[in-house]
């Protein structure tokens, strides 16, 4: 310890400690992005697993608080783990999948010209008491004070923040809009009783686009853009969403929509009219109606989750913060503005919840932690020799199928039998399992490939694999 | 608006307004990630610029304290924008370079192994109690309370979050060590007097890594796999880092360095010898002392910004949480550990204080937030006609060199000279400016290539600049 101490080094004299380097070598690839050579090995992965029901219940330190299947399955496979009511560790897999699903967001959102900034969590209470919504929103606003005695409190939505930071902008034209700007941060809200994990929890994660535009046509075609976006957001994710008309709620305007996923652990209630697709959340609606609005005729319930939710909001932000722009008449005039915000990690869990058996999770492809689990035959089994090919298989995909780099584990957990990591690799979800038996010992050699989302299973060759593997969406 | 509220559709019905959407396709595709005729437009970038330096002192609203050179040139180019007192919103630009930064970060961290994880802000009291830090870390942290009277501080860094973590997971065995997780997230300090802009804020990102090591001699290994992928990371950013012995500060431990980069506005002052590359931060030594402890020779006296800061903590926080392996002969062991932060936005702007003039930013070539910027002649001007070309040259570009893809601007601001467009993108500094002017019309056409990093000015075919931007790696 003492060299580490005394021995600095300029930048350039890296060589001085390659020798300590080489000796660590065999431990060095533990998790790099794979080329030859260096392959995820799933023994070496920060990620508990198997944890019986009760083990999960005492995680959460209270035994009423488990109420969904996604919440048990992500405590169970270490995909989230407690951290305090309503807030939650994101382990490994988890956050794979949730950069993944930023960034397909981030490909819908500029699509349709979204920019991305990002704002302070903390929020001055000024810009709060502005809106009335520091008194309005109440408890579910988290409050502090810094050392000066300063109030603030931690987002739960920016539209005072980005309504304040447009406003500053003096110099707008008509010709520059519309500026759609979105963050995809963390959010903050005391709940009075977080629960179901990450779908109603403290602190998680939102997409939140906020957008202006020089008239309320054009911030009608603004709208209907981005909730065009949303939909094909859920369409490339393969989940069913339902648009409703909703309530406006704290945030306010003239018109919102939700984006609901229909699943029975879901806290909305919504009716859908089969014959004229009205649909809309109960709450918008006279308790005791129970016919269409639209056609009359009748209506059906579900329920649903709510994963993304957007408003017309007109100037009510606007001409509080005077956010203005020089019109095509050469007069300031203000901005007609619209926010349309995506739970991101409560996308995750409601994915998990509608596409999962009791006890097996199953993901949105494009989101999958991992596309890929290789798993070799037991040590001293008979098949053994089929190791070293399942080796090559790795190296053959990552070589031939270079979207699949970083996307294949190798489960290198040989002391345990094909079936057993069949049974972990089954429970975990990924979309493709590829196992050396028996047959890869055959010539040519055969290999057992489970496609988990569509449940079939089938014996390739090598091109047969890489063929199939060659058509995967990763994103 | 009425039909947006009453008529909702099933996911599959996009159709219905696809007439909306063709109405609405001239302004569709204004920032998108560009193919042919998806041109990114300057014109249309949420970045208000050019303010001058009385303007960009009443946005601080302290005239005192523009304190640097980077804070002064982000304020004006609108890089960032003042939220409050040591809290920036920051801007499409630098939301940009910031995620280029934690690529390349991400990169560095999963070669040598790391695992990504993302803990939440809100830390219960309990745990700093645990470790004396609630009362250690006096004002620094910033604390509150949720509705139920329950404390927290919002992480300034996570040593006792992550120790809990592992120490929850009860079978961990010496086989799965190290483990080194780390995360990028939004980092909180209470500080006194925040200042310098991103050198010096009380909200900032940064990357903290944890690792869990079997023992005193393993956890040295992956000290120094940490520190060598450090010097790798700034090495990729060209960015001159000297590795210093540090003092361990309120996190403890019994080793630790700093990762500085000299620069006259930084606020640590740093000794080095020029003779064995000894070199430590002051506050490591006696003040009186003016020769090497290491070689007795005169010692260079230099200031230094905090890039990085690791430790080598051992089992101060294992051993309060409890944090064990099973060791390989089958007893409990405490795990050996180090933690390694990066400022993310700290080093963002330290790298725009090194490199940049006084008037114009330069970024480290990997994370400029666009590689190229596209001048087309000015309207009615004598070379109008170039204008079609530059428009050509966009398209060939981002289909020839793939990596570019939306990382090339066009300046479409013709009402502006050319002179005044170059101004601009002079002090953006990006890295590779192309205006098509009058040579654009010879027979081939010449393009006029300003290379802003090298300094360097040529007039390049349109083959010429595709080989040129085919060598510029983006990230």
């Amino acid at each position: 310890m003492k060299g580490l101490l005394t021995r600095c080094r300029a930048l350039p004299a890296l060589a001085t400690c390659s020798h300590q380097l080489s000796q660590y070598a065999p431990q060095r690839f533990h998790h790099c992005a794979p080329g030859r050579g260096k392959r995820l090995m799933l023994s070496r992965m920060f990620q508990p697993q198997k944890l019986r029901e009760d083990q999960v219940l005492s995680l959460e330190g209270r035994s009423g608080d488990l109420t969904c299947k996604s919440q048990r399955l992500m405590l169970q496979m270490g995909l989230i783990h407690p951290a305090s009511p309503g807030c939650y560790h994101l382990l490994p897999y988890t956050v794979r999948a949730m950069e993944k699903l930023v960034r397909v967001i981030d490909q819908e959102m500029q699509t349709i010209g979204g920019q991305k900034v990002n704002m302070p969590s903390l929020s001055p209470a000024e810009l709060w008491r502005a809106t009335k919504r520091w008194d309005s929103m109440g408890r579910e606003l988290l409050r502090l004070r810094d050392r000066h005695g300063k109030e603030y409190c931690l987002g739960p939505t920016h539209e005072e923040a980005i309504t304040a930071l447009v406003a500053s902008q003096k110099t707008l034209s008509y010709k520059q809009l519309p500026f759609l700007l979105y963050q995809v941060t963390r959010k903050f809200r005391d709940e009075p009783r977080p629960r179901f994990g990450l779908l109603r929890g403290r602190e998680f994660y939102m997409k939140d686009m906020y957008t202006f535009d020089s008239s309320p046509e054009a911030a009608q075609l603004t709208y209907s853009l981005v909730c065009d976006a949303y939909s094909s957001l859920f369409n490339r994710l393969g989940l069913r969403c339902i648009k409703v008309q909703a309530d406006v709620g704290s945030i306010g305007g003239m018109v919102s929509h939700e984006f609901q996923l229909p699943v029975d652990v879901g806290e909305d209630r919504l009716v859908v009219c089969p014959s004229c697709h009205f649909s809309a959340n109960m709450e918008t609606l006279d308790s005791s109606r129970t016919n269409c609005p639209a056609c009359q005729g009748p209506l059906t319930k579900t329920k649903g989750i709510e994963v993304g939710h957007t408003f017309y909001l007109g100037t009510k932000y606007s001409s509080i913060f005077n956010a203005q722009f020089i019109n095509v008449h050469g007069k300031p005039s203000l901005a007609e503005m619209g926010c349309y915000g995506l739970g991101v990690t409560r996308i995750l869990a409601a994915a998990i919840e509608v596409l999962s058996t009791e006890d097996c999770v199953r993901w949105p492809g494009l989101l999958a932690p991992y596309q890929v689990c290789l798993i070799p035959p037991k040590k001293g089994s008979k098949e053994e020799a089929a190791a070293e090919l399942a080796g090559h298989l790795y190296n053959h995909i990552t070589e031939a199928v270079p979207q699949l780099q970083g996307e294949v584990l190798l489960d290198d957990r040989t002391h345990l039998t094909i079936g057993n990591r069949l049974k972990d690799a089954n429970k975990l979800g990924y979309p493709f399992v590829i196992i050396a038996a028996k047959r890869a010992l055959d010539d040519p050699a055969h290999f057992e490939v489970w496609c988990q989302n569509t449940g079939e299973v089938v014996f390739l060759t090598r091109e047969g694999v890489l063929e199939l593997l060659s058509q995967v969406q990763v994103v």
